[in-house]
């Protein structure tokens, strides 16, 4: 068979990565721009378009045909039209937006867009850690919790486009107020930005800038850093046990933030969870350190377009 | 086509609830038996066995031939082998059992076993309130909180038999120890037994025996019970959001105690779920009591035996 190879595009709240991606999950070019956040929905699209005919002309150059472009964004996306609805507090205008019909009047390659979370699982799922498993989850500890699920071997959507919002699974009904409008929301305990926070509470004199911090300064034994640690890892544990007793699944990926910890850290999750979790939920369930990084999103939209791509027959 | 017919085996702690349904949700005959909960494995097998040859008399007798037998336990079943691995902590000795194979050898149809919950939410699922849904979770509130999921018109059941443990999802990372180990699980805090012994503490002198005369002196307009019940819907919507928010469904059913209240209960579910919820997963989801009573569990054991051997061919 012949090699195929996608553009994959991760747009992100500050920048927007793409490359392109092989059908084995190799990243042949990589590169981003900064998202125009703010700017109206128009100039967000007119982003896409350049980068995507950019990127083209330099597949083509290399003598890698395209085959298709994915595209992961945050918010819910109507898969069967490439539609973003939105729902992302920090993102305003980018939503209700016919990402794949304008793209694809204007790049001539069938485009395939979902949401971001989504195809980040996917990426590990394909080609990283979460590779040969059929029911997988996949937990980003970011800005937020992002979650995707995947159920034999398909990516778990929801009835309208909107499920598999683990990070927004309350831990404690009466605990803290989400900006989603929820209590206790997984991602307001166990995201990066709430690890950096609760730091910050317990150390206010000197907090840390980033979770990459925060795990030196307990690698170095620090009292604070170390009793942080210590909750958050309940935290993450309870969230965790939640997915194993609900999903049941062959592995739980765990990635973002925690990829600058080591395999400490994953252990440290494991024993709250599993010491959570019932019996027989967790029984051969895996839990591992996500593989791909920051390429997951790319690699995971690439892998999602060949995959639409292949199934849509001849092209959309 | 010919009517089919199958026998519906519910086994439950204290009675094996059992009955001969059609096809189409028709209940033809209905009885129960007390489980000798405490006795060996061979005892409650030898219990099924006669009960199923005592029915499948009766059915011939009244010239409805029975294509398959189903039966719906607590604990995990293997599926493919109608093997119940067990994990039911007030049902002891009730593990390890060979159910479809025991039972074929001697009743010469074709069984088929899975969990009770499963097949409880099948049969709202086949015949009941979510009639008509793809994708559906079940909530029976009982002893415990019994999980269903419906994706695509198939039972969830996770990778090893033990997912869609829903009344073991946490909702308080910090909170109430359950009986699997857990804490904060979901029945600890809103299932009837739950509901009941948190009545017990508001009110010790004069305690209630069942959600049914709390539902009753809520509806009298008593303090304690309106107290009592209005936490009791913040614990149900706080899990309902959760539903919500990780599965996106077209549909929630809520069944076991809750029947015993009116219309007003499940509203007030509705509104604490939809308060907590992310505004795009529950977009038209929809709350709904459960229609089948007690009979669920039989009904979908029969729904569920005969799709299984409709889809099994010529018969297992």
């Amino acid at each position: 068979m012949e090699k195929e190879y996608a553009i994959g595009v991760d747009v992100g709240g500050t920048a927007i990565k793409f490359g392109i991606c092989s059908g084995e999950g190799d990243l042949l070019s990589e590169d981003e721009v900064s998202t125009p956040a703010k700017a109206p929905k128009e100039e967000i699209l007119g982003k896409l378009e350049e980068i995507i005919n950019k990127t083209v002309k330099t597949a083509k150059s290399r003598n890698l045909p395209i085959s298709a472009i994915g595209i992961g964004t945050p918010g819910s996306v109507d898969l069967a039209r490439g539609y973003l609805k939105g729902g992302t507090p920090n993102f305003a205008n980018w939503k209700d937006v016919a990402i794949s019909d304008y793209l694809e009047k204007r790049v001539s390659t069938p485009v395939f867009a979902d949401n971001d979370a989504n195809l980040m699982a996917f990426g590990e799922f394909a080609f990283g850690a979460g590779k040969n498993s059929k029911n997988a989850v996949f937990v980003t500890l970011g800005t937020g919790i992002g979650g995707g699920v995947i159920i034999d071997g398909e990516i778990y959507r929801g009835t309208y486009y909107a499920g598999a919002e683990i990070g927004h699974m309350s831990i404690d009904y009466k605990g803290r107020k989400c900006r989603c409008g929820g209590t206790g929301c997984w991602e307001q305990y166990a995201s990066a930005t709430a690890m950096v926070r609760e730091y910050k509470s317990a150390n206010p004199g000197n907090p840390v800038s980033n979770t990459k911090e925060l795990f030196e300064r307990y690698e170095s034994g620090e009292a604070e850093a170390k009793a942080v640690l210590e909750r958050v890892v309940e935290y993450l544990g309870a969230g965790t046990a939640n997915i194993i007793n609900i999903f049941n699944p062959e592995i739980i990926v765990i990635g973002g933030g925690v990829s600058q910890a080591g395999e400490w850290f994953i252990e440290k999750i494991r024993i709250s969870a599993f010491g959570r979790a019932m019996g027989p939920s967790q029984e051969n369930v895996e839990i591992k350190a996500a593989s791909l990084g920051n390429t997951a999103g790319m690699l995971g939209a690439a892998a999602f377009a060949l995959k639409m791509n292949r199934e849509s027959g001849t092209g959309k």
